[in-house]
């Protein structure tokens, strides 16, 4: 817990004042603390909004890195040397095969399947909570993870000489686990599901003293989602959109992407106007579309049984906080089968060129199923949050993308294949005319 | 092949001149040819370089986009709308950690394995390929690939909406199998090795009239990897390194970002100086090394048996010119085995928090067994070239890259396990120190 082996951290002028509750409006000093001791609340960081104003601007912003780190006035953290390993500033991609086979004239793609360094959102949580780590004199990190975070804890640690233990549900994807194993961090299967690990982790953290990402780090940590707003509001030049899709997890994505949105708009560096927020569950792990349909303000914890694990969870924290997102701002929050999610891969794979993995195959699922019930207009320019890879997912999809044909290496052999494939290929089209 | 369902192409001023064979120096038109008629040569992209240096500038590069098109006028397209999904400008990392592992101050990773969209340098020479193959009218793509070249066609194909069908062995990775099956085109897997397929997608082409990236289409392709060039001297500052080391498959990679480095001298955007190149092979497909290491000016070649099957090509088309290179540069090309390759992917994941591929590894490994050799100077500015993705050859590291503690979700159980892992980290180090 020494920062001397860093000596290349400055403190500079910190544009944050503090932690504060969301509920209550109890004012903490920002440190490793994640809850209210009055009231138990969720501790959220607290910036000078008029110190933002003045110090920053487009120019300002475009003159940074290209990573998440241009926003570093928006995020918690004190040092000019976080760690940065180009995390963030993904593609906004135009949609436009997509947008034409679900009837859409303006979709855009926020394409963090392509995130630095392991091809999730997490990236940017963890780049943001391991800076804040170190600041706050953490030389051990963790976290509890449903796999993504997991790979991204581990590998971001390795790239700043941090220890790190993760703690992962022992049913996660092969994929998921290799891409942690392979940093050489201590790893942890836990019998049990995402809410129990966290239980555990929560314990460890109060007898070990570690930096745990997503639990006494999570104010800091959770800040890193508001660069997937203001990326999507800079490559729009400078406009918020009409209508964002996000897949709700825990529901702290969606919320902090609001948050993102209106602290662009305080400052001045975008112009007001109403956003609709949608969120994308995957039915076997619904809670909070649950909560949304049966206008509840509260959230009835489910068991998980649903191939989309990595946004599997059954007690989301932040829950309610999306439900009052998509009530307030006109958008819906909607749930697919496993079905359709396999179906969303495949869509977005053959239009866009982008493997996703289960959570975004929920997106695209979702967002066919808003336009085909009328819930988003063909005219709204409306973006659709892609926020992991397909390769970590893989046995999710296997046995329903075919087989390659297999052909002897010559010119009869594969002419015969073609014609094969192409008669298959006439014959799918007319079952779906019939 | 009709141009008529892209109305968005407009041609620019070209600063390509034509195709001229490398060996015999006929001249072509820029045509959709490869092979020299008069001497069976290749072909390569001429440009004019007084034009270039008169268009380009350090200024004019920057204000490009955030992609391999910012250098749109060293590439052999005419269009100004190419295919740009983001494609390059990959980080060039510095290896603090991984540098003082291997004895070196100045060690640069520019990491490819996060290239856009498919994850390795192939979404280069794919961009550029595809976008000339649009501009040329064919409406239907291909290619004969060792894995990432068919994820890399197949997604840029169906960005882009143009009809592919792509070529691999029978025996490829599940990974990359899946990774280009699921944009949906159609999939040919031989049941023979690279060379093979390679002859037979020659015939397809000329019978078909498809444009095979990396046959017909050669030319063009093989320039996009200059961009790996470019990218690392702007990235270092608008200089060249001193030492770079980089993984040898067909040999092109390297020819090509050696040429970008001469352009770039040439149209005075960096200053000239000596670079030295180094090549990595896996010591089960290693004609490239052999060559070398005899003083052979001729390739012999071999029968590929490795886990580095990306980098397998048992006869190297750009194989002599590779050793040329080497040679007069004053680097070496090396070879390891697989076993150094799994460590080598080891050693850069758990320094700096990337995880690459079998390609990768065995320029990692081909980097330490040169340092160890005396062959890199600590002093010297080196960089490595990493490739492509870990995610994609998992197969190649299951089983040597531990397993996770298995604990129920209580304190006590995590403790013990805790303990268990640290006993078993101190007994690998004491085995170390023996
Ligand atoms: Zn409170
Ligand atoms: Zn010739």
């Amino acid at each position: 817990m020494t920062q001397a082996t860093h000596p290349q951290l400055r403190s500079t002028a910190a544009t944050f004042t503090g932690l504060k509750c969301k509920e209550c409006g109890a004012e903490y000093e920002p440190k490793a603390i994640h809850v209210c001791e009055l009231c138990f609340g969720p501790l959220e960081v607290a910036y000078d909004y008029n110190a933002l104003r003045r110090m920053v601007s487009r120019e300002s912003i475009q003159a940074g890195p290209h990573s998440i780190w241009r926003y570093r006035p928006f995020l918690p953290v004190e040092t000019d040397q976080p760690i940065d390993v180009g995390t963030g500033l993904t593609p906004l991609v135009q949609a436009h095969r997509l947008a034409r086979r679900l009837g859409l004239k303006k979709l855009w793609i926020k394409n963090d399947a392509v995130n630095m360094p392991t091809l999730s959102f997490k990236d940017r949580v963890v780049s943001v909570a391991l800076t804040r780590a170190r600041e706050l004199g953490f030389s051990t990190v963790s976290c509890a993870s449903t796999g993504n975070l997991a790979n991204s804890t581990a590998a971001i640690a390795a790239h700043a000489g941090l220890d790190c233990c993760v703690f992962i549900p022992s049913d996660l994807e092969a994929g998921k686990v290799l891409g942690t194993l392979i940093y050489s961090p201590t790893v942890m299967a836990v019998h049990g599901n995402y809410d129990q690990v966290n239980r555990l982790c929560s314990e460890v953290a109060n007898t070990h003293g570690w930096g745990f990402v997503n639990i006494n780090l999570r104010p800091y940590y959770s800040e890193g989602s508001k660069t997937l707003g203001y990326e999507v509001a800079e490559q729009l030049g400078w406009q918020l959109p009409d209508h964002i899709v996000a897949p709700l997890a825990s529901g702290s994505l969606f919320t902090k992407i609001y948050k993102g949105f209106q602290e662009f708009i305080q400052v001045g560096l975008v112009e007001d106007k109403p956003v609709r927020f949608s969120g994308a569950q995957a039915e076997g792990c619904s809670p909070i579309a649950q909560a949304y349909r049966e206008g509840r303000d509260f959230i009835v914890p489910v068991k998980p049984n649903t191939i989309a694990k990595s946004i599997a969870i059954g007690n989301p924290a932040d829950g309610v906080y999306a439900v009052e997102i998509a009530q307030k701002t006109n958008g819906s929050i909607e749930s697919v089968t496993d079905a359709e999610i396999i179906e969303g891969i495949k869509l977005l794979a053959e239009t866009e060129g982008i493997f996703t993995e289960t959570a975004g195959g929920t997106t695209i699922a979702v967002l066919k199923k808003l336009v085909e019930a009328g819930k988003i207009d063909p005219e709204e320019t409306t973006v659709a949050y892609i926020t992991g890879n397909g390769l970590k997912t893989q046995e999710a999809i296997q046995g329903y993308i075919g087989e390659p044909l297999t052909i002897e290496p010559k010119l009869d052999s594969f002419e015969r294949a073609l014609e094969r494939s192409r008669m298959l290929d006439r014959l799918e089209w007319q079952q779906v005319l019939v």
